[in-house]
C-alpha cells in the first residue's frame, strides 16, 4: 500500500481487496540479525500472503509490545525499543477505524512478534464495538500469527532434533531461516552460537532476571537455519494464511 | 486479607509476608458450573499456596479480561461479563502501587483466567516502572497461572485418553475436578455433556463466529472430572507455585 | 449471579430481571471488623433487596475509591487498598455496558462505601451516553446508598443518644450492627473502644493529617452496636431500596 | 492573578503567598440569575478570602462537573454546560502541578459548585502522589466549599422558616443573596418564583426524570434573598475560610 | 452566554444562533500586561464578532496549551500556567458535545493563543467523529485565530518598519494595541522595553534554553502599540471573522 | 538502527551517538507519488543528517497525525491513514523514554509531515517531565522539520516563479523533487497536473469541504520538480539540520 499512489490504492479498495496489517517490533535478535526482523518478516510474509488472495498490505506497525523474557529474551536488552500495551491496542484500533472509513470491510492482522497478540486482539475488538455502535455490522477482522500456520509435518522436517515451541524460537531457526531466504545480506551466520535452548521458568518475574536470558539474546540456536528452510517456511505460512483468510472473508477480489 | 482486621493485617505485612493477588473472571463455565469459577479457584488455590509460604491473599480481581473463543468460548456467551484490557491492566497496576504503599515488597499474581495474563503482566510492568521512577528499586513481582504448575506426569495420569492443551480446558476436566473437590455443591455433574473437544482454528475471527463454540460453552468435556483429580490438581498446583515463589522471593516469613 | 450457571442466569435475564451491582471497598474498619465490610454488606443487602423484587445480584465491585478522612478515616490507614476515581468510574461504566449487551435494561448500583458515589454516578452517566449514541434509549439506572434508606424514625430508635451523621458512621453502630446480625463470627466486640465521635474539620487537607483520625480508625464508637439493631437496619434498608426500585423500574419480574 | 503582570505575580509567590483556585460551573440558575453564578461567586469569595490572608487567586475553573438532579436540577437543563469527571480531575491535578512548578507550596481549592468536590479531591490527591514520587514532600492542599463555612447560627438567622440543606440551595437564598450583594445588576428578582423546595428522592435515577425538577430550575425559592443576607454570607464564609486556611498553612505572607 | 440566564440563552439557541468559544491562556505577557491577555482578547474579539452575526459567546477556555519558546517565550516563565495538549483537546471536544446536546449546530472556536490551535482542531475533529457515529451529520465547526484576519494592507499600515510574523507578536504591537484600546487600565506602557525582536532558531530545543527569550518575556517590542492601532485591529479581525463565519454557516439568525 | 544488530547498536550508543527519530505519515500525495512519501523522506533525510554527525536513525513513526486541508489536502482523501493526536504524542513520548532507558541522552525528531509537529512537541515535553521527575536532568531533545532548513536563497533559486509557503508544498515541488532525486522509480511525472496552487481559506472548517482541495490532492503543482532540485534540497536540509544539531547537542561522536 505504501508504495501505491492514492488513486491506484483506491481502485484496489473499490474492488473489495482486504487489507492486511503487518505487526512487528524493534527488538534485539541476537548478534547475527538486525533489530527489525519481526517487522520485516511480518511485512514480507503479509506481502506473500496478499499476493495469493489479492489483498493490499498496509504500512507495518513497526514498534511492538515489550519483549518478554519467556518469548523474546526481555525488554531490558539493548536495542529493544517497545510500546506499552495500550499503545499497541490503540494503534491497532485506530488503523481498523481508518481503513473502515476508507471503505474496507475485511482486515487481517499478520503478527510477527509473539508478545503483540493480545493487544492487537483488544484493539480489533474495541474497534468493532465502536463500529457496531455506529451501525457498521458487516466488518470482519482476522488475527493471525504466521508461525501458527507451520504444520506439524513441516515442523518435524525442519526440526529433526526436536522442536521446543514457538516461544523459544526468538532468534532461532524459524526467523533466521526466513531471513536467510529473504534478506541474506542482513544475516551473519558466523555470529550464531551453537548453544542449547534457554531454560526459562513457567512463570514471569519482574523486574526481569537478566541472567536467565543467554548472552546472545537468542532463546534457541539458529545454527541449523538455512535459506532452504526459510523458503519452505515462507511457502507454508503464507499458503496457510491465504487459505485461512479465503475461508473467512466473504469474497476476495481474485487470486492469481 | 479481606477477613483480617486492619491491625492483624498490618502485623503480617510487618513480618514481611508477600501478598498474592488472585485474578479470575465472571465467565460462563457450561451448564454444570457457576459463573465465578475462575475467581473462586484462583482465590482458593492462592489461599492454599499462601498457607504454604506464609503469604497474605488479597481480595480477588473478580472481573477479568474478555473471554476469547479459542480459550474460553467467546465473550458473546450469556453471563460472561468482562472488562477491557486497559482496565485489567490498570487494576493490576493500582493494586501493586497500593500494596507497595503499605510496605509490601513481594507480590504475586495468581491467575485463574487464561485471557488475563498479558494484561496483568503489563499492569505489573507499568507499576514497577512508576515505582522505579520514584526510587523503589527492591520490589519484585511474580505472575503465575496455576495450570502451568501441573507437571507432565500429573497430566498423563489425569488425562489417560490424551491431553488437548490448557486453552481447551475451559469448563473441562481441570476446572470441574477442582470445583468437585473444593465446592462440590456448586457443580451439577448431571448436566455435563460427553462431547469431543471443540475444534477451533489457529487464528481468531472477530466478531466471533458463535457456531464454533459448543452449545454447552465448554471447550472440552468434563465427563471424566472427579473430586479426586481435583485434590491432586490442587496439591500439585499449589505446591508447585509455593516452591516457585519461595525460589524467587527473598525470604518469606515462615512456612508451616 | 456468580453462583448461577450461565443458563440459569440467562433465564432470569430473559424474564426481565434487573441487575443489582454492589459496590464496596477494602478498607480498614477498626480492630473489631475485617477489611471487606463494605463489600460484604453491600453484597448482602443487595441480595436481600433483590430477593424482594426478583433481581439478580452481580459480583461486587470489591475495591472502591480511596477512603477519605472525613468519611472513612483516610487512605493512609493500613489495609485500606483503593482504586483511583477514574478506575471506579470505568468499572461502573463497563459493567453497565456488559449487562446491557446481555439484554439487561434496568440496573441498580447498591453502594456500601460512602466515597464511591460520585464515581459510580459518572460511570453510569458515561455508559448511558454511549448507549444512547448507539441507539439504546430505554435503559434505566439507579444509584442507591443503603444508609440513605434508614428513615429518621429508625435513626432515633437506634441512636438514642443522638446521631452524628452517616459520614461518621465508618466503623460505628451502623456497620457493626449489620455485621453482628449477618456475620457475627467476623466481629470481635471486645476490641471496640468506647470513645466520642471523631471531630473532623469541615474541609479536607491533603496529605491527610493522620492525627485527626482516632487510633482505632473508627470515626464513631460501635459500643452500642447489637445484632438486633443490625436486623432492623437490614430490614429497613432493603425494604426501602426494594420499594424505591419498584417505583422506578418498569416492571420487575415478581417477588416471591 | 489574571490581572497581575508576570513580574508582580512572581513577587507574590516569592513572598510565600498561597494560591487559591476557584472552581465553578456554567449551569442554569433559574430565570433570575445568569449561567456563571458558581464561577463568579467562587471567584469573588476566593478573592475576599485571599484578601484576608495575602493569597493569590488564580483564574477560575469556569466549567465544572455535570449538574446532578439532587443538587443542581440536572444536566439536561438548557445552558448547563459541563465537563466529565475525569476532565475536572485532570484540570485540578494539572493546575496543582503547574503552581508547584512555579514554586507554590500551599494551594486551596475554593469550590462553588456542589458536584465538583469529589473530582477536585481526586485531582489534588493524584497531583500530590505524582509530586511525592518526584521528591516534593512539603506541598499542602486544602479543599473548601464556601457554604460549609456558614455556621448554624448564621443559618438560623438567614433561614428563619427553616433550612432544607445546602444541596437544595441551588438557585435559592444562598446564591441569590450573594449575587444581590455582589452583582445586583445580574439578578432579576421579579422573575423569582415563590414555590416550596423541590422534593427529590434519596437516590439518583438516570437518565434524569425531568419532571422532578421545578420548571424554574431552582431547587428552592430565592424569594427571601436579600443583599443584606448576601453581605452576611460573604463575610461569614470568607472569614471562616480564611481562618481555616491560616490554621493549616504554615505561614501565610501577612494579612492586611 | 455566561451573563445570560438559562431561559434567555435557550431562546437564542432556538433562533439558531451559533456559539463562539473563545480560547485563551494564562501566560506571561511582559511586564506591561496581565497574565490573562489571551483569554481576555479572545473573549472580547469573539464578542465583537458575535455582535455582527447574532452569535452567542460561551465562557472562555481560560487555560491553554503550554507556551512554546518560538511563539510565547516558553512555558518556564513565571505566571505561565498551562494545560497539557490532551486536556485542551478534551475540553474542546467536550464543549462541542455539550453545545450539540443543547441543540447548537454551528460552533466556532475563536483562538487567541497561538499554541492552542492544533489541540482545538483535534478536539473539534474527535467530537465530530463521535457525533457522526451517533447520527449527527449536520454539525459544522470552524476554527479561527483572530490575527489571521488582519490583512496585508492593515499589517503594512500598522507595522511601518516591517512585520516579523505572528509568532513573534507575543506581547508585542498586536496584543498591546488591542489591550490599549479595550482595557487601557490593564496596560502600563512605561514598562515596555524598546528592544529588537527576539531571534529564535527554526527548531525547538527541550528543555527550553531560557537565555533565548528576552528578559521581558516579550518576543517583540510593544513600543509602537497604540489604542488606535488596537481599534483598527479589533475592527479588521472581527469584521473578517464575521464575514468568514457568515460564508460557512448555513444561516445565522440576523445581524443587527 | 533497524538494520543494525543489537550489539553494533549498543556500541554506537556507548559512544554517545544521538538518536534521530523520523516522523512521517501515510497520506495521499497526488497521482504521481506513493502514500509513504513523508515517512520515506523523513527517514532518508534523517539518514543523511545522521551521516554527518554520527547519529543513529531509529525506525520511523510511519503513521502520523491527520492530514489537514490547509496543509495536506484533508484526512478524507483516499489512502490517507492517520493516527489521533494523542497517539502521535504517546508514541513520541514512549520512544523518548525507551531510548533514554537504553542510555541515550540526545534525541532529535526529524519531522516530515507538517501536521505532526505539535503532537511530537507535546510527546517530547511530557517525556522530559517524567524523566525529570525520575531524576534525569541531562536529557536534551530537538524537534526539526526539514523544510525549515531550506534557506531563502535556495527557495528563490528553486521557486523562480514565487514561493507560496511550506503548507501548500504538499505534493508539490519540494517533495516531488526530493523523491525524483532519491526514489525516481516511485514517481510518475506524467501524472503531474499543471495547475495553480490551491486557494484555501485562512481558517478551518470541519467536516472538511472536499471541493476546496484540488482533485489531484496536491496543494501546488509539481510540474517544475526536478531531481536536481531534489539534490539541492537534500543537501541544504541535511546540512542545515546537522549544523543545528551539532550546535545544541553536547558533543556528537564524530562526523566522517
Amino acid at each position: 500500500m505504501e508504495e501505491l499512489d492514492a488513486f491506484a490504492y483506491s481502485e484496489q479498495l473499490a474492488a473489495g481487496a482486504p487489507v492486511l496489517i503487518p505487526a512487528g517490533s524493534i527488538e534485539q535478535h541476537g548478534p547475527h540479525m538486525p533489530l527489525h526482523v519481526d517487522s520485516l518478516l511480518s511485512r514480507t510474509i503479509a506481502g506473500e500472503t496478499a499476493r495469493r488472495i489479492g489483498a493490499v498490505v498496509s504500512a507495518p506497525i513497526s514498534y511492538g509490545y515489550k519483549s518478554q523474557q519467556r518469548s523474546g529474551g526481555g525488554n531490558h536488552l539493548p536495542g529493544t525499543t517497545s510500546l506499552t500495551g495500550d499503545l499497541v491496542t490503540a494503534i491497532a484500533k485506530t488503523l481498523v477505524l481508518e481503513f473502515v472509513r476508507q471503505g474496507v470491510k475485511q482486515i487481517g492482522f499478520i503478527n510477527g512478534h509473539f508478545e503483540n497478540y493480545q493487544f492487537l486482539y483488544e484493539g480489533a475488538d474495541l474497534a468493532l464495538k465502536e463500529l457496531a455502535n455506529a451501525g457498521h455490522d458487516n466488518i470482519r477482522i482476522m488475527l493471525l500469527s504466521y508461525w501458527d500456520f507451520v504444520d506439524d509435518e513441516t515442523i518435524s522436517k525442519l526440526y529433526p532434533h526436536g522442536f521446543t515451541g514457538w516461544d523459544l524460537e526468538h532468534g532461532g531457526v524459524l526467523e533466521t531461516s526466513l531471513m536467510l531466504h529473504l534478506f541474506p545480506e542482513q544475516v551473519d551466520m558466523t555470529k550464531v552460537e551453537d548453544s542449547p535452548p534457554a531454560e526459562l521458568p513457567n512463570y514471569d518475574v519482574l523486574p526481569v532476571r537478566p541472567e536467565l536470558t543467554p548472552a546472545s539474546g537468542c532463546l534457541s540456536s539458529a545454527v541449523e537455519a538455512t535459506a532452504d528452510k526459510g523458503r519452505i517456511l515462507l511457502e507454508t505460512a503464507s499458503a496457510g494464511m491465504a487459505a485461512a483468510i479465503k475461508s473467512q472473508f466473504e469474497h476476495t477480489p481474485s487470486s492469481p
